[in-house]
């Protein structure tokens, strides 16, 4: 079955995903007076009174908005920003859909960082919270922070937080399995975009202690002469013993592989570098690193990937519904390191001890539990 | 009744006015796959190799932002962005309710021209057309023009273009009425704010020949030295016969007097100075220029005021949904004079010859024929 084809076809049916719709009618002049002019002078003059009325009386402070430039869109890369509206409009249908909340989509015309900043700065007013999506790396760090440092909504990038988030909820649940303490794992990430680094970010957070990160050329390492100020950042708390060579040089002896860049990479032969009771988080989409099958049958422990026909789906959809219910219903102004992790806790809490299985350490992306579990620990 | 603090109410039980919803169900793996990953990936490609798929295949490009930078709200002036936004949910609202059709709001937090011009424009390419709404004159004038060289999508100041379509819908069944040709009327307008300047232009582009439009200073005029660029481009077709003094000074004698400025201005000794059978559209909110009550008594044949408490009510609502209705229908990408007229003249033929009276000479705001009416002469 050809799931873009038919993908295109329900678009063309439906004419997009998403509709805009009135909460009143309005049907005669009582109405009208109350939902428009005259009336609506009186939540205009409450809000100029007293801006915390904003969030009483109005709708639009309870909406997400969900931007991108069309950047780095799915694994199709800088596709530009109107090519990559179906997924925004997905995004937003998985907000409604999964958490009940309004969330519409904005992309731009630019592709500036500095244009990118102004122009979401100009127009956050109108809004709850701001998921950012599908903005290359590493404009989209300085995008987000500064955003994050301008704004006093929630403003949180889901493919790195999204996806740090879900990567570990895993670790933790494969850890639990394997019987493995998570502050000794032997992490390596292959990739260093968007994902890559607030993965790494977020497990250092948590205490993992021994992370190593892969970009196209190898490990980071203080030896490397060519890497860009993120990268440089991350050898603050990544690749301690200063290890240099491949991606699979530096396997030897991991426990996790953590795979956010391209598909088709792994081997039994290295899986059979790794420590005992490997696992791999196969993100690569849609062909993950090592597909399940050979992976069981290199030995690996864990295995999870982004795909929905495969156990153990890393799906961000299990995070950012839950992430911005939870900022909207608590009034959150920033989503924490301290939330996200405790996100990561909520989602790998769902499945009890005796349910744990290699095949079962995250929980299903249906699985109605999820979005109050993750909704319930944002809070400040 | 106090429809401001009802209207309070209202805004508080249902948290705003607006919900955005998705159109398609996502309760299981193969509905994610078609909304989501991976299938979104085939409407993704198929807008990026060809951008006209954009408009099949995504909702937004079916979607009106209404953006406001809350510099001159409804009567209110200058309250600020947050503070404007129930007008501009209240707006979405009118669009959806009359036309169908989906529209969010976006307020800006700047007021800067430049900057507004700018978001404006970065942001365009997620919809179907833009309705700019209470900006405040000079700079509304600037940022429509250069939106409209700039975009491709149709970029509508509802402030000046529906009052100015209303007003000529009003002034096209006057003059029917009373038997005077259009082109020979003599029509003061006080005001030269976004109102004030569009419908000069509009009834200048009609045939009207003989008009004048005062300031608060008085009649604008060439002798005058204080006028900014937009008041002297009005001279280009205004005061032909280079008349000074004030809006009463130039009311002698004339057909039509057209209030967007300030209330309680006209007593019946103004009324006395005008031509037989005189018109007097008192459109300033919430207190009109002239009451209807006083009007009759000093012999106004035609009273229209922008209350929906007396007969020929003067509503912008007649006019924008059927505008983005028909833009959307029929993929137009600017509204042009032409069909602002068209526009006026099918608001105005909704009402046959025989039901015409001073009383009934534009049609109820919840006529439901407008829209359509509207709509079918929006095309290019």
């Amino acid at each position: 079955m050809d799931y873009q084809q038919k993908s295109i076809e329900l678009h063309r049916e439906f004419n997009g995903k998403l509709q805009i719709s009135s909460k009143i009618k309005v049907t005669n002049k009582e109405e009208l007076s109350l939902a428009y002019s005259p009336g609506v002078a009186g939540p205009c003059l409450e809000i100029a009174k007293n801006e915390g009325a904003y969030k009483e009386l109005t709708s639009m402070s309870k909406t997400i908005a969900v931007i991108s430039d069309g950047s780095a869109v799915l694994g199709l890369g800088n596709i530009g920003a109107k090519a990559s509206m179906p997924v925004m409009e997905g995004k937003c249908v998985l907000m409604n859909e999964f958490a009940g909340i309004n969330a519409m989509p904005i992309i731009l015309d630019t592709q500036d960082t500095q244009q990118i900043i102004e122009t979401i700065a100009n127009i956050a007013p109108s809004f709850g919270g701001i998921n950012l999506e599908d903005i290359s790396a590493p404009r989209c760090f300085e995008i987000e922070d500064e955003l994050k440092k301008r704004l006093k909504i929630p403003v949180f990038h889901d493919d790195q937080h999204g996806t740090a988030i879900v990567t570990l909820a895993g670790i933790i649940n494969y850890a639990k399995l394997s019987g493995k303490d998570t502050s000794s794992l032997k992490v390596v990430i292959n990739g260093s975009g968007a994902a890559g680094v607030a993965i790494a970010k977020l497990l250092d957070k948590f205490g993992v202690e021994d992370i190593i990160v892969c970009d196209s050329k190898g490990a980071i390492s203080k030896d490397r002469g060519d890497l860009n100020s993120m990268k440089q950042t991350l050898l603050e708390f990544t690749n301690k013993e200063n290890k240099s060579g491949s991606v699979y040089d530096v396997m030897r002896g991991v426990d996790v592989f953590v795979g956010v860049s391209v598909g088709n990479l792994l081997k039994s032969e290295h899986i059979a570098l790794m420590n005992e009771k490997p696992a791999i988080f196969a993100m690569a989409n849609p062909t993950p690193e090592m597909m399940p099958e050979d992976a069981k049958e290199a030995g690996v422990f864990v295995i999870g990937t982004g795909r929905s026909d495969y156990p153990n789906q890393l799906n961000n959809v299990l995070v950012f519904p839950g992430i911005f219910k939870g900022a909207l219903e608590n009034n959150v102004s920033q989503i924490t390191d301290e939330m996200k992790i405790n996100a990561a806790l909520a989602i790998a809490g769902l499945i009890g001890d005796e349910e744990l299985t290699s095949e079962y350490i995250i929980p299903n992306a249906f699985d109605k539990r999820v979005v109050d579990a993750v909704a319930s620990v944002v809070k400040e």
